[in-house]
């Protein structure tokens, strides 16, 4: 079994990855207030376990650069002023190079600690730095792709396209109703809004097997399914028409052909594969013309095991809260999850870009209703 | 027992009262998107008589003027075009007096239709117009008020002020785990989304017998909890900031003396008086600075038997979703509460401006969290 | 020739022949932010005597109600805060009756001031109240004549479509180069930007005798003009996008028939009849269309004695700006129109909806380049 | 005397020379819309060459990439679709490298052209080509200043501050009434708005020999100018407040001491030095607490060459309008200039980060009254 320092390296080591194709002019700009800049990414989760760990445990450790605390923390309103978030696109400075030094930086000062003087709480917390790393690796991979799509030249960061995943099973899993446990139960890693393990009951149900694809989906836009309002949430019905939304974020009709931007550049689209790239509100619209419903979160923990899944996130109709006997953390740890819990919707599972072994069948996404740039994706219950 | 026709007569004629010291000017302006305007609310509730009943079951029935289509639905899509929601204050046609006359003419269309020709669909759809009405009731005295607070010489609508609730009881309810049935099980009228009796699993907590008062709410304040960001879910803390949001609405701080608008003018605080124009925002955050919580929407239906309720909505930490089986209707009828399920919050109980009769404990009110300008409340739970 | 009170009491009671047949609704509401609502117009006149003269000038005056200050204030910062100006459509009290008392209740104050004690100040402050007036009196034609169009019932105010002149002179008229004093010379009132006589130089022009028709814009419509960047400004060509303008305010074209909003109702449009509610940006986009160019306003005020007009006010191609030696007089009555001079076009001339006698030649009246609602036109120079 | 393909060669160079110290991470990002990130100007002024001349002219002459055009078109309506202007800062690609390399290629058949076959037309178009890109060098200077002023860590681009230039004169010009002429009557370039000549007459005036400094706008700061509404325009009024504006852009006071940000980082400020970047909101505010004025753009072309001038571009209280007889040229150059004559203020003079050789003393340079990022001073008249 790997040792907390090899974990460590791996997951900090899969970023570089993640970035090896990016030029330099990549890592500046941030396309939407709801995405952040390739550079920022990278330092901000250095930042995290300098401010989280070092800081703190490590003694004799100083700090890269003062600044970076200001330029580099994400939300954290316990640990003082950052810029702000659409702001985060005009960092021109420090370059990519100082940052790619700060990650060495820390690396090197993490291994040491964790080699050294490893307590239980800073193992407690470099497993989450780890964590919060992968989310950000998941980031980078939708953040990137935001950007680069808005570019008329449509450039290929990678040359084959790896989303395009087809369901390999079919129908209905039934699922009876009863008492079951709900949330987080092995002595493992877990993200706090897991935690609170509590009983559920659930009504007999039932689960599609399969993920609707790009063919099912474009069936909903032959039937005009975008201009009647009979299928669309109130909230929803004016996000489409305020926002001219007549598809899934980056597909482009060309003569008669659906095309849809991938990192690999603009390519035709395969009816059968998964769709991807779909907000809440359109999922909830697909589902309602189809005259079934979205699962709740719970529904899919239970039905999770008997299923496949792993390469979309997939909307649920529950709406993020807290589980009974939520805690939150002391301190700024204390603001990852909880602070959110309003006015968005979970999502379950994991996607192509979610990196490997980072999600669980008790893992709880979530993201507001409206948001595509993810690799979402619908799988419908009745 | 009233027929049904008195109750008709009886609920339409509440709204007259409600409206018996309005003035001519007081019918028209609307003060923001969320509140309409009287004229628009008198004229709307008839218009849903005309429409869904008198239209298509009176073979006989002549439209009062074709145009109130146009003029007064409110949300239904698939009815027809209608005018934009924030430019209902700017109908200064047709007069107050015509809609009145509007009201005299469906009335007695009403009256007859009923008394000769009651089929069950239309004893239905008369049932539900008249919650309907009940329901822009509350909606009358909440939107009127909050015009009137706009202008600097605080009128004074009403002789004495009618929201000075105090608690009858105090402590915790405790109410055991279990499988709970929710929902609407009698044979009476209610709303769609209480539908789909279903079964809930709940673990075992505490339930306050009492709402938060004025006096404890200013403790609160006291102690800065408008400055706390660990106090405030993210959304919310912008909320605040970007609203200057310093204290519930209504109140304002003169000297050192704490003053609300209420429908009898500007008044003081009394300081044992119910707290009510709080947003689920700032009730999330009372919540947590008392390190307890709101209740979920399930735990209230519960307890909701043995509690002291029906002067304040009261907010709960459940987001406004679909109940298991729950069924959209055909039609226009159809767009009355499904289409709303997103990003609203729940609220049980019922207020003082609530119309008598009209709640009871499976009810479920929504409002998106931001909201203060209804009669809202806080009860902790635990 | 008329006293002084005279000439009061006959513009005081034309505020009151154009209101009469308003219903008390149509008073309250504000359909924009560059609109105000009829009851605001008419109080806010009246403050400006009460304010301006009887509280300083007559010694036994009481103020009808010291609150009225802050409801009806424009925008004298000097004098002290006030409502905002988009909150004016809130103001359901004072009730219009109430107004209308204080009207009289000024009136009678000012007619005794007039008779007893009128010195030379009072004399200049009530002739510049009586102007204020007439300016005002436009105002309400045209933000009246604005909310009734927002109505889909399209109300008649009036029985009779008042706007509807034709042109009586064709050609250009030439004028020569040379020095022209430029501002007002006589001994008599003008407002305080038509001061500072002084000299220009023109080089030789030509000016149009007649104001564009209806019918010559509709060949620019014809012909695509609001759809071909090349006529436009810049700014222009983004507000007709954002906006959708696509023909002059109040015009709509049903089937292949042009109609326009009138305080009449809907009417068809008389191709010779001169046309009205044009923006600068129209205008100016139109004279490009035709190659040609709009008059700055030295030109215009050189020509006019030689020309008809008085029915439309004309866009010139001139800002706003001060004249050589323009003064701002000291107080609240100094903002009346300095600070003013920025980001707005000078319009000269008048309209049918001007007070009998309000303007003059050298009369500089001025708005945004954008607004479409004052009974403006377009006339052409070379 | 320069060839014309020398001076070519040397206005393309000092672009180079002003991006010499850049990072790569600083081509891209736009930090506002008036704003363009470096790597468009850079392509963009190329583009001009390739689009307007070579494209035309060359007959053997291949586009460098087909896309270019889109991407780097700047406002050009006639030329075709273009990005929006507030998505420039997206464009990672093409790399910095990629669009040095369409420079050299560009320069290459500019030069081959203009030494082989150089027509009238040809010469007249390189002509306004280096005038343009002289243009785009200053705004390259003041876009990469805004941009570095968002980033907390004040970077350094150049050793020592360029900006800090003292007056050495002193008192009033005095100019007599007359009869002048203005606009460009040289037989050199210049741009289509200077020409037009045509007399205009000027009432007697003032003119101070020297520049508002930062020590004399201290002293409107410390007579808390910011918060008296009687010295600000109404617009200018509304702008300082809603945009917390409470000195010059840059300007930063640190317990008692004033800095501002240059682009060799943050200094002190120098009270002898010429105050820049403030607006003409500001200089109006300014010029009317001193109870003097701004001069108009005659007066300051009358007074020009008696002045010193050429650090600051001069705020005058002259709208940019066009001269008599003024004409737009056929085509996409005829978008030049004409069809921003509006809501913008004339400049007139010259700043430390014009190209040298580029300005004189009929050069009208324009801007919205609110805008502060360019190196603009105050002079006085009366």
């Amino acid at each position: 079994m790997k040792t907390l320092t090899q974990k460590y390296i791996e997951v900090r080591e899969r970023t570089g990855l993640i970035c090896q194709n990016l030029q330099i002019e990549d890592y500046t700009p941030q396309s939407a207030v709801f995405a952040s800049p390739p550079k920022w990414h990278i330092a901000h989760v250095t930042w995290f376990f300098e401010e989280m760990i070092l800081k703190k445990h490590k003694s004799d450790h100083k700090l890269f650069d003062p600044n970076f605390g200001f330029l580099f923390n994400s939300y954290y309103n316990s640990i003082g002023e950052r810029i702000e978030r659409h702001h985060r696109g005009l960092l021109t400075r420090p370059k990519i190079e100082e940052v790619y030094k700060f990650r060495t930086y820390v690396d090197q000062a993490m291994v040491t600690l964790l080699e050294s003087n490893c307590t239980e709480e800073i193992e407690a917390l470099t497993i989450l730095g780890i964590n919060h790393e992968q989310q950000h690796q998941e980031l980078l991979l939708t953040d990137i792709k935001y950007t680069l799509s808005k570019n008329p030249l449509y450039p290929k960061l990678f040359q084959k396209n790896l989303v395009s995943h087809h369901n390999t099973q079919k129908g209905w899993l039934t699922v009876d109703e009863g008492i079951y446990q709900i949330g987080h139960q092995e002595n493992s890693f877990c993200f706090d809004n897991e935690l609170g393990v509590h009983r559920v009951f659930l009504e007999p149900f039932q689960i599609s097997k399969s993920l609707v694809t790009c063919g099912e989906y474009l069936e909903f836009i032959a039937a005009e399914g975008y201009t009647k309002p009979e299928y669309w949430l109130d909230e929803a019905w004016f996000w489409i028409n305020d926002n001219q939304i007549k598809q899934p974020l980056y597909w482009k009709q060309v003569d008669d052909t659906w095309y849809h931007y991938t990192l690999s550049g603009l390519q035709p689209i395969d009816k059968n594969a998964i769709l991807t790239h779909i907000s809440f509100y359109e999922a909830s619209a697909y589902a309602q013309w189809k005259a079934v419903r979205l699962p709740t979160e719970f529904e899919w923990e239970v039905a999770s095991k008997d299923l496949e899944w792993g390469t979309h996130w997939e909307w649920t109709n529950s709406a993020y809260l807290p589980y009974p006997n939520f805690k939150t953390a002391e301190g700024a740890v204390g603001e990852y999850n909880g602070k959110f819990m309003i006015n968005q919707m979970v999502l379950r599972g994991a996607s192509y870009a979610t990196a490997p072994g980072h999600s669980r069948h008790t893992y709880r996404n979530f993201f507001h209703p409206q948001y595509q740039w993810q690799y979402t994706g619908i799988r419908l219950a009745k």
